[in-house]
């Protein structure tokens, strides 16, 4: 049997079929095309699956089940996105409205697209085998989703799980989520990118300034090619990134110690770079010292396809819960 | 049937009788005279039950299980005490040498002392009834449990379920853990009466100079005994106080969204006069304001008795666990 995973978000919406070991077999993907009704959103989605099967030449018998991860708050017990502020979605019930229009009765789940890659990361991807994992997606903002015994854990009312909005700097800077000094507003890309924009201020000699001008703009790897090509204030930037992100990091395993840490996004493309200095940095946070087995860091292997993974493996997340 | 229940701290031994609906039938208390063997506690920890049952005219055989709640790392899986600085305990078999003293084989059951106080609150007391609890008690430092889906998360090396270092002020005041800015520096009894030291020290004219005088010292009531004569230096200092506690508590909230979050420990005697305001501050804080439902705060119900009560309530956590 094969699944059907969705990975909706607020420019596309990426349909992807998967195989039981959580294989992406093929996928397909078109513009959300916002603003729109979800109705039409939902339509392109059975479309979408329709085209891809029919590409595969597998037909809708064969398929298992679909699950879907969407932006936004998702009760995924009722199956209704209850808020997504990019969709415009208030109390939409994306399970219902999926199944009216599949061709053929198969069980839908939803959930939010934070914990859909956590879930994918957590069965087949960078967390497979661990008991629970955290995944963190370091991109615009800071995604995270959390599992522990199997089980997402998105909070009572399904507003939990966002780590990028845990305060890391009481009173620091603005958040889009209207606290100040939230891990995310350090942490992120967006944050590194005004790291980076703040020292090449100060500092004319870097030479962030000659590779940003060669990339068009200052990006997440301004920092870290400049230091690659032994800039000081490059070297600088990315270890005050460093040491935000090692922060938050070590606050989430002094809170739920979870086996794995899994880091994704952009910057986890920066691999050892990234992940040998950050190791070090939250070792020498955490409580207790660092001589105990404790909560290993890794970067994520799925990358994009993470979404439409873990969507797709959601049913089997619920198998292994119940 | 009744359970025993030990509440072991570096000060004392607390040994409690609990009913099967976790009520303290009785309890009596002997100091841990530190230091001493492990040995000669756990003599001491057999003796002391002994004492109580015959008090109340109860034998062996109406025991029905053990529970102890012991400070630092507790392996509750394989009943070891991996390691416990106030007692000087490393990778001790708590659970075997309890076994091994007991007249009578019954299933003993150990964890960490803030996750069995935890563990009361969440079955018997201002948590029961709840599906999933956060416990903060506020005292010397910020001990927290964590209970989610009526299992308790202490980690995947039970290292974890430590709020009180999560760091909210990145690069602040130093913590006894080594790091600096934890919520714990801020927001525990210490943090306040520091707060309340440093406000005193900038404004002579505070009333919090005579309350202290007659109170012998500064504590963690003297801003708020302050704050309740009209003082408007005291009302300042709780203003602060609840500002760093609503800080912690929101990100606690943004990450698990628990059921409830419960606030034990000294400074929960304040009742009303911290809820109130720390509801208004947290509701602000949250992530997507406060127009859904979310987590509820209320205070600690068993006080001082947590311990024993959820020392002796461990046999039925295990069993809705499993």
């Amino acid at each position: 049997m094969v699944h059907l995973g969705v990975d909706l978000g607020g420019t596309g919406i990426k349909v992807g079929l998967v195989d039981d070991e959580g294989k992406l077999l093929g996928s397909l993907s078109v513009p959300t095309n916002l603003p729109r009704p979800a109705q039409a959103i939902c339509e392109d989605i059975v479309k979408t699956a329709a085209q891809l099967l029919e590409q595969k030449k597998i037909g809708w018998e064969q398929v298992e089940d679909l699950g879907a991860g969407a932006p936004g708050t998702v009760n995924p017990d009722e199956g209704i996105v209850i808020h997504a502020v990019n969709l415009g979605w208030w109390d939409f019930p994306l399970r219902e409205e999926l199944t009216r229009l599949l061709p053929r009765e198969i069980p839908v789940y939803v959930h939010n697209d934070a914990n859909v890659a956590a879930a994918g990361e957590y069965l087949v991807g960078s967390a497979k085998g661990a008991a629970s994992a955290v995944v963190l997606t370091i991109g615009t903002g800071i995604g995270s989703g959390i599992i522990l015994n199997h089980r997402i854990e998105s909070g009572h009312y399904y507003g939990g799980g966002e780590f990028g909005h845990m305060v890391i700097v009481q009173g620091g800077r603005p958040c889009n989520c209207g606290r100040k000094g939230c891990f995310e507003a350090y942490a992120s890309a967006t944050g590194l990118i005004r790291l980076t924009q703040e020292e090449m201020e100060r500092s004319p000699e870097s030479l962030m300034h000659s590779i940003a001008a060669k990339q068009g703009k200052v990006s997440g790897r301004t920092a870290f090619d400049a230091m690659r090509a032994g800039d000081e204030v490059g070297k600088r930037v990315v270890d005050l990134f460093l040491d935000y992100l090692a922060c938050g990091i070590a606050n989430i395993i002094n809170a739920l110690q979870p086996e794995m840490i899994c880091i994704g996004g952009g910057i986890s493309k920066e691999g050892d770079t990234l992940l040998k200095p950050l190791t070090e940095k939250v070792n020498r946070e955490l409580y207790g010292g660092s001589q105990r087995p404790t909560t290993r860091l890794q970067i994520c292997t799925l990358g994009n396809d993470a979404g439409m993974i873990g969507a797709a493996m959601l049913g089997r997340m619920q198998q292994a819960k119940d």
